[in-house]
């Protein structure tokens, strides 16, 4: 099974080195860390401490060259879901089958309309990635992956991908229902990444040391809760809870959109954001904190000059 | 009658002006603005307009030099309310009443505990008033002031400062419920104040011109107006209606803590969100805005290396 990753941050090289690793077929597109990658491979390290290292790898500047895979994995930001449209018709053969690694909600629905007929699958990551230099990628805490079909795959397919990752050493299960397994994840996504860009800057320890951002995240986490149980897909009962126990594990670690919003790139405001509030909002949910959130990281998304305004004291 | 005004910012030099030039005899304490005041006067611009320049100006830099005042108006922020126990008593003669002319709830209650017997009045400024220079004060809209008793004032007395004021071409309505006054400007405070620095850094006009960050001030006026209802304190029907008229016709103006946060002075947190919240949490009243922008002001305002962070890029 030949698989290409397409979106080589941390998550595409951290799971790609991984399925190359263990013996799979794996070539990734690459654009800024292409050099680096060719010349002096991919390194993986859990914790301070390099697992892998990965030379020669098989690394393309352009999807063309790639050629057609037999599996897709996407872990590109949802914000440049565009690109898609171009780069994956030449990855694309018979029956190749897309794997979205991303956060937030709307990845699988984009794909399923822009490339109709195909398998597509969904993929939820729970880790502590940071790529740390061009073709470096640390994880801090976690890596379990949890895999649920959107469309059209064919019996057995994600048990097969699954045991792809099993084998690569990735804890993996399969989820009967990819929606719920999306609300899991956002009921995180939503209050850490959130948090952690709106109050200045800030880690997960940061967030839970504050008694006032600690609460915040508790009223989103909840306002989550009940959004997925008014769109039929509940968080399991204890779901909060065990967040917050695998948060308080993780130490300083900053979520990506932070690392994003600092580097000055665009942040997933509506995938992580805008779409669970719509949602919510559709299933007459109370959505009070998600909206203040939404309308704070919308605007310094929007306008970059606001990022830095904080820094300068510039009266009238 | 001989007034002291302590706090000598933005409001505290535009009222003392106008009352110093309508003829009162008005003494200002000044710190860092004392040399530029005394050589060369106070200006006061209304728009782009000078229509004060008061020179010479009764002007010191210790109260023991100012000495006993009939009347002080305090107009420092509420985070500088501990240097009031020193700086007042020098300026207390037997009758002396003191005038709160600042935002948020509690300044009037401190007074009251601190300076237990004397006659304690609250004033509320509804102007768009910002020090652009030492010694030069702009007013960009409105200018009208709210006067109440708190405790304590002899028949009389508050007419009689109202009248001062009016003189002073300072349009002033002597209030019959001080506390609801306070809850109709923190209908504006809360929200403009906050989201002006949550969001980055903006004035009242990009708020009002982002259709999210609107519907996060209306929703957060929506909530000011549950509490203050709910403290028994109603806000007239109309009032958030009005307030976002006024706020329409003020242009680009950017709100005094935004000023204090961009120049890295500490901001009014407990003042004007903290202890709303408190008080609409032991009414009972719904708060998840107010709750959420508490949390955020709170951390930025603890933590001031976030307001720089925002503009590095230091991955991990």
């Amino acid at each position: 099974m030949r698989i290409g990753i397409v979106g080589a941050g941390a998550v595409g090289c951290y799971y790609g080195a991984r399925l190359a690793q263990a013996g799979c077929d794996v070539a990734f597109l690459l654009r800024s860390d292409w050099e680096e990658v060719s010349c002096r491979g991919l390194r993986i390290e859990e914790g301070a401490k390099e697992v892998i290292h990965l030379h020669p790898v098989q690394v393309f500047r352009r999807t063309e060259e790639l050629g057609p895979c037999d599996l897709i994995i996407i872990a590109l930001k949802a914000t440049a879901r565009d690109a898609l449209r171009t780069l994956l018709p030449p990855l694309l053969g018979p029956r190749t089958a897309l794997l979205a690694l991303q956060n937030g909600l709307g990845n699988e629905e984009w794909l399923a309309e822009e490339f109709p007929d195909r398998p597509i699958l969904g993929g939820i990551v729970f880790a502590c990635l940071t790529r740390i230099a061009p073709g470096r990628v640390r994880n801090t805490g976690f890596g379990r992956v949890e895999l649920g079909e959107y469309s059209g795959a064919a019996a057995g397919l994600l048990r097969d991908i699954g045991s792809l990752f099993e084998r690569a050493g990735v804890p993996c299960a399969i989820v009967e229902n990819l929606a719920a397994a999306r609300w899991r994840k956002l009921a995180w996504n939503i209050p850490f990444n959130g948090v952690s860009v709106a109050a200045g800057g800030c880690d997960v320890e940061e967030i839970l040391r504050d008694s006032e951002l600690r609460k915040l995240v508790v009223g989103l986490m909840e306002e989550v809760a009940d959004i997925a149980d008014k769109c039929g897909l509940p968080l399991p009962k204890d779901w909060i809870g065990r967040m917050l126990a695998e948060t308080a594990r993780m130490g300083p670690y900053r979520p990506s959109t932070l690392l994003d919003f600092l580097a000055g790139r665009p942040i997933e405001v509506e995938a992580i954001w805008g779409e669970p509030l719509r949602r919510g909002l559709a299933a007459a949910a109370q959505t009070p904190r998600l909206q203040t959130l939404y309308a704070l990281l919308r605007f310094l998304d929007r306008n970059p000059a606001k990022r830095e305004m904080r820094s300068r004291a510039t009266p009238w």
